[in-house]
């Protein structure tokens, strides 16, 4: 009864059976294979739109790759201050792009607007003495479990544009978002100014493949020599190409994350006015009464405390496989509170 | 019938099997696993010396993580000419150390002599105009298919410790060196003078894991940040150490580079005085005769040209699962010549 | 009546006439002349304490080579939200570092305190998502033109210490600092915890030597090859030490500063209410009247507008040579307002 | 009587009139002043072409920012085995550039030819498994003395530019080339091809200031922020101009270089068969007799062995002012052999 990560989740069986299936030897190593061959057209008829997709082992490589590849190392990053890029990736995107730096800005829900980047950047000049702001990275579904609308999203893409600044999107929960919205994968990707991609599947329901989908051509060929120096391409990648193509196809990647944003709902019902954010992905953020914590972990549920020591905050994360008894038991406890 | 790396082979089935095992929910994500927290005793055991592990995903992320714990970025790194971080990882080395040089050396047969070495650095200084030689980075088994001595590599791990390098083993086909030598895994690490080995499985019947194993316990540490910060610690660690663990246990490692040993000595033997070096792992580097190279292909058989357009060279390699029609296809046209 | 910055000023003569005396041949470059020699134990005396000089050409070079002689690529520098370091040096920490992070803290008057520097990083862990605080940048004088207390400087030395992170000192305006407080050197640099202080002279009457003050012996030998490595080891070097030996010599570098903040404090009593912080070094920020900016240039007057676009302020930086008359002009326009 | 290097001797007096001349105050830093304002102006005059000028203070920054703005992090530069950026800089290509190697080609007399490089560079691979050759990096005059003929100097700018490379020229010794060739400074720079000349002074009666010489429109913002950010933009940058200005003046840079190259004749000419290289600028090459080297230094003369331990070879470099004395001590000592 794991809530502490979607990474605690166990591969779903599209994704297992895909390895297998993929073992066999073949001629080519590398991205020679045929199934990493296809990720490109697979990808592309997913998104409607032309694309590049190369996959890596990680969201930490897929989103430093791809800021190195639209900034330059004097450049600099605007995100959300609790953006992964910043909190969670062992400085990454500093290593990644040569020394470039992320502009922090504030926002509610983990959110993003353009007046918080607009006020956040006023003072930024473009002269030689500072950084410079080449691209915007934006995460989608957020670190606090919220969801940007299509709209949202593309109106920060329209103020990158003028900017002249590239947009990444943090997707390491994409398919979250776009279960919750009921969108096409599109409207919250290059239709709203989303250069490249970052797309998850390890936390829903994969193993071990995550994949820069890249939309702008002009990016690619830098990609793929980062890569590779980046130890991020694997000698056997059609097991990374299986991966992902198990779980773009058939909508298995958009049935975890319906299965995982509809356990998240009902962990959301229960806590009722413990909420700190809307639930519109799989994450539930929750400030617990006095007691609550212990009473939570004494029945088995496993979860990380949030937010500053002793404030009884904390942050449930539900899986496409999360056990109806673990949410049950989530239920029993609140609903006895 | 594909000669033409071992990376095209399949994973062995242990490593599958080790795969789907593993694959239930836990508690813990990135290292926090039982499967995790046990590599550093089963390697110690194995190679009966205290040591720490870090899975990585490629061979290249093992070596350039390797070289960036040991030298600071105005360091050098002293190697063979034809080495894979010099040739085959597109500026790893520079990248993960922050612009480290590779001091190259020549050597008959893929191998380094304290010699050849002494030679290479006598004009070298310690002066601030120079690059600092901080490290030794050796390939066991080489790269043109031979095996150090445990007395060659003890003789070359002497003269590293007098001059105060670090020794670094990049043992992609470390197993092959085992198997070859018939001696104990001690005995081509860390009693050679090895510091950290990258130990390979994946051209070795493995699917996606290498391990850095760190026998200095200083730099460990640092690896720690390195690697996280390098995108190359999965969220699901579990499966990077399932597989080192289903590797190294039962002796799988050793049977299968067993089995690619025989492989590549039956293709030796066929090959007769074409052979450009000893067979010695699972590599069997050839001069064709005019027209055979066309002939192998005809017959099904892939490989790569290697060494100068035109001069006929051409690289076989053998696999744990080589297939017997595979080296009977060799042998047959090779001695129709 | 160039009020915009202390680096518009002239050098002193003394400066000049070292410059000159330095120019005949001598037997050895770089650092091998007497000059160069004589540095370590000249500002060993200067502070009472043994230390290593380093001479470079910009504040920049001094400030981003001495953080990088402290954190490792992966590592954290906690300094003031407006610090030079991330404000006007185009990301020099992040390369000079190879991709170490600045954490920013806000602070009334541009101060740090231990407090907002706890509060800042109270959340902030050791494991291996994050990036590692290794360091503290602190600026004397400070960039709001107010001084820290050998006390307060002291304090946060200590909190450093107790974290196990290194004390950098930007002073480029030290001497500013020394004048006013009318301390030992020493009082504000080894005494208070700083391991490296970027000692300026340039906006001090010195032309182009910046000296890095190396107080903590083993951070020393590291320091000496990345100098090199980053252009900033003139092979003219002399011409390096004679700018810092004639400014430490006869007490120069304090009697500079000593007339710039006399300057300084004339334009402050001419502000009076528009103050916006203390003026305790050479620098004066005020929020000037409706009007009045216009009035001054107009009396050619020339300075910086500060802060928001409309706000009013505006900063005014007196030199060593700030002229009588540019001072009365000041005077003027204001006390007619 | 120092014959070490040309950076043992005197700034030459235009250039010291020069800094003396810059010393008043101006309105503005950094290069905002009129001198900086019309380097490119001066130079594009000088060199008949449009170009960009960025003084920094060591030919290593000049050299490793022109790379750096012409290769990215996964490239690699082709230049001679001896090449300053090689053998003198500890490691600043592999720092400013962010990773990117040198690929060392061989050639006599310290000059690369179009044959040397083809056969070096034969075997390399535009796959993402290998760095990325994008520019050629030359020396005029050579580390060895010898000058390249603009027809020598052209068909290398030609093979760079039919395989994409840009051009980087080091010219730490250009006016020395020259004033040897008697051409016209296009001839030898971007009339060959060249994109990038890092334009010396300090070796040439100069202080501190050397000129990066952009040719090509493309790499020039890039550079402007990499040198701001390299710590290599001084505050008080006119005295930056000032020097460059005055040395290209009144064809200062060719008087000092024509002294200095008619003074390695003399040398030249009594050295007679002990000579190494053809002596074409101001460095002598010899191979002493037995007991030379000594009778040399017990007669008050000062430089460097060279090549290997015991080998007799030394090297003596002549500057402008080089002493008539000097001269006939060198001369009378070897006649006397």
């Amino acid at each position: 009864m794991a809530f502490q990560s979607d990474n605690s989740a166990a591969p779903c069986p599209e994704v297992l059976a895909a390895i297998a299936a993929a073992a066999p030897a073949t001629l080519a190593g590398y991205d020679g294979d045929a199934l990493s061959a296809s990720l490109a057209q697979a990808f592309g008829a997913l998104f409607d739109h032309p694309c590049e997709v190369l996959p890596v082992v990680t969201g930490t490589a897929a989103n430093a790759l791809a800021l190195a590849a639209m900034v330059p190392p004097y450049g600099a990053v605007v995100c959300h201050q609790e953006a992964h890029i910043e909190v969670d990736e062992c400085g990454a995107p500093g290593f990644y792009t040569g020394g470039a730096s992320l502009m922090l800005v504030p926002g509610a829900g983990g959110k993003l607007t353009p007046d918080a980047i607009n006020t956040a950047t006023a003072g930024h000049r473009g002269d030689v003495h500072q950084v410079q702001i080449r691209a915007l990275s934006l995460t989608q579904a957020t670190e606090a479990g919220t969801v940007y609308t299509p709209a949202e999203l593309a109106a920060l893409g329209d103020l990158a544009r003028a900017r002249g600044w590239r947009v990444h999107l943090d997707g390491a929960r994409f398919a979250n978002a776009v279960a919750h919205l009921g969108c096409h994968p599109a409207d919250i990707s290059w239709r709203a100014g989303v250069d490249i991609l970052s797309f998850g599947t390890i936390k829903n329901g994969g193993l071990s493949a995550e994949a820069i989908v890249v939309f702008a051509p002009d990016l690619v060929e830098d990609l793929r020599f980062r890569r590779k120096r980046a130890g991020q391409m694997p000698s056997k990648g059609r097991f990374q190409a299986a991966q992902l193509l198990a779980m773009i196809g058939d909508d298995v990647w958009l049935r975890n994350a319906r299965a995982a944003n509809a356990a998240a709902q009902r962990l959301a019902a229960a806590a009722g006015d413990r909420l700190l954010h809307p639930v519109e992905a799989n994450e539930v953020f929750v400030k617990l009464r006095p007691g609550e914590a212990e009473v939570l972990r004494a029945a088995g549920l496993g979860f990380y405390d949030w937010g500053a020591v002793g404030s009884g905050e904390a942050r449930f994360v539900a899986s496409w496989d999360t056990a109806e008894r673990a949410i049950a038991a989530f239920e029993k406890v609140l609903a006895g509170s």
